[in-house]
């Protein structure tokens, strides 16, 4: 029994180890001035390098004592850390499955944290990190990004950002979804089916998956020729009760929309429950769409029409690229974006006759 | 930077020499033929063990090179995994959330898994477990338990039981919640409406918590009289689609029930959309019940009556017991159910007169 944590215990070494080479790597580019994924060319001896950069490479690597990695079981990432803001979401589940499931079978934990946008939380986190070590990081649509970001480009630990929340660091991979075009063809199914007033319930305006998705909406409008109507954008926050009373506010409008795009299915579910208290159906008398698919959305009342969001596949997706970085391999692709596609259900319909 | 890893390698080598004392202890136990806390009382000075017995133990403290353990900042758990069967449920994000805001806020990470159901992904949890010297483990619901509990049982790898499947290993702690009183309660509300004919949609048979919610609706209906009818007890495994089709099997029924018991919130979902798309309106013409009490159903159309079940706060209980066992501590209450509670909200009415 002590023999086998003592096998574990030379693993985690060797994994220690392995971080701190791969530091190593990041010092020895920042050194030579040169990017890491140079250095890591150099070190798996590849011709691309111009011949000078690589003996400078190369005499900073034998300086660091820098020894070419092997593939030793013990001798790969162990630990990849995913961070939200708040863990009080289904969505939030959606992207952990996509993450566990690429990087355990890769034999690698995913640790999973929340910091609900506190700076005191993630300076927590930040230290708990470092303390176990981990070896890569998924950061889910945070405020804090680019604090954490500076401070984990100190530490030379690679960051994957999911859903940037703003403006993503020049040299962090993002994976998003196309929230632009997931915006405008919701808009755009509503427009084909008849409506010429739809509301539209924001999300928080400090991310930048929200601004894209109010953008769809109004691009889709102006393509079509329709006003947009200042009076027909209420703000909310993703969460239900945002929904709920940014539909409210849209219905007691003199000349109430015959539709209703919410930015997040959640925010959509209070929408149904605000149209549902005041007698209104749906989608006879207002159509609904919302935007994420939840794999619950199937079974709302009744089920939503909605813009699919592939969170589980973003999670995969980025744990790939988390893992590819720790690796030192070079990413391809820093700015992804999976496509969104919109579901039609039941919440959708053409406008009741005007009476 | 490179010295920032450097601690964090030392704080990691204190964490694995304190994993490997745990294992000591373990070890110690077992061969002086105690139980684990009795080792634990040893050690921490207490005066309620039998002297023969502190005899025996502390010489073989001595045999094993056992120190005391100081409290030193690198000298704690590190990580704690998280195991659950499916991550596809927002379920586990209730539970995810409370283990992580009680591990997190100790400096532990949380690594998130799910093995399926499946014995060879359990098979490679465990060797992931082992290479990254987790401190303890808690797992959720799964019906490889006894498998895993043997085998961490032999790493002396600390395990508590979230919402036990089957008959709970007798030295691991569980924590699940009162699943007989939820269901009398869900049954009895519906009695109380006036309701005779319910029906029940029944969880997987193989899980102590299905079993234990049949029970209270039989209790309850035997309490109040009303026979127990096979007919209306229809199988289920949680899931939407299953609550779908127990639905419609009862509502074909020659004599259909005027209220439905879903042993899952999601199952109620299901029975709701099956009702809708029978043109039968809840709670007017059938009234419905659930079991969890998942955020979301506050805003389900309509609004939910369930059975709350703390899933947060089980999380938080179990990370606080594993987290005890980490340190050596004793467990006071190896079984603990939390308190199921009925939240009445607008899916149940008395029956429609019998016409």
């Amino acid at each position: 029994m002590l023999k086998i944590f003592r096998s574990s215990e030379n693993q985690r070494r060797g994994t220690t180890m392995a971080a701190e080479r791969k530091v190593t790597i990041t010092a020895i580019a920042r050194e030579a001035g040169v990017s890491v994924p140079t250095v890591s060319r150099v070190v798996n001896g590849r011709s691309d390098v111009a011949p000078e950069t690589r003996a400078r490479v190369e005499e900073l690597l034998r300086q660091y004592g820098y020894r070419r990695r092997t593939h030793a079981p013990g001798d790969r990432a162990a630990l990849i850390d995913l961070v939200f803001n708040d863990l009080d979401s289904p969505w939030a589940v959606e992207i952990i499955r996509g993450v566990e499931e690429v990087a355990g079978a890769a034999g690698v934990g995913t640790v999973v944290s929340a910091i609900h946008d506190r700076a005191g939380a993630a300076r927590q986190w930040m230290t708990n990190l470092r303390a176990r070590a981990s070896d890569g990081v998924i950061m889910v649509t945070s405020v804090l990004e680019p604090l954490l970001h500076k401070e984990l480009h100190r530490l030379g630990v690679p960051l994957v950002v999911v859903d940037p929340a703003g403006a993503p660091p020049l040299d962090a991979p993002t994976v998003g979804a196309t929230n632009w075009a997931g915006g405008l063809a919701a808009t755009e199914h509503l427009l084909s089916l008849g409506h010429r007033r739809i509301g539209f319930v924001a999300g928080p305006p400090r991310l930048l998956c929200s601004r894209a998705r109010l953008d769809g909406y109004r691009a889709a409008l102006e393509g079509a020729g329709v006003p947009v109507a200042e009076e027909l954008m209420v703000p909310g926050d993703f969460y239900h009760e945002s929904g709920f009373t940014g539909c409210d506010r849209l219905m007691e409008l003199a000349d109430p929309p015959t539709a209703l795009f919410a930015a997040s299915d959640q925010m959509a579910m209070g929408a149904m429950e605000a149209l549902r208290r005041r007698g209104l159906r749906v989608p006879q008398e207002v159509s609904v769409v919302g935007f994420d698919d939840l794999p619950e959305m199937r079974w709302s009342a009744p089920p939503l029409t909605t813009v699919r969001q592939p969170l589980a596949e973003m999670g995969k997706v980025a744990a790939r690229t988390v893992l590819r970085q720790t690796r030192g391999e070079e990413i391809d692709t820093p700015r992804l974006e999976l496509a969104t596609e919109l579901v039609v259900r039941a919440s959708t319909a053409p406008p009741p006759p005007a009476g």
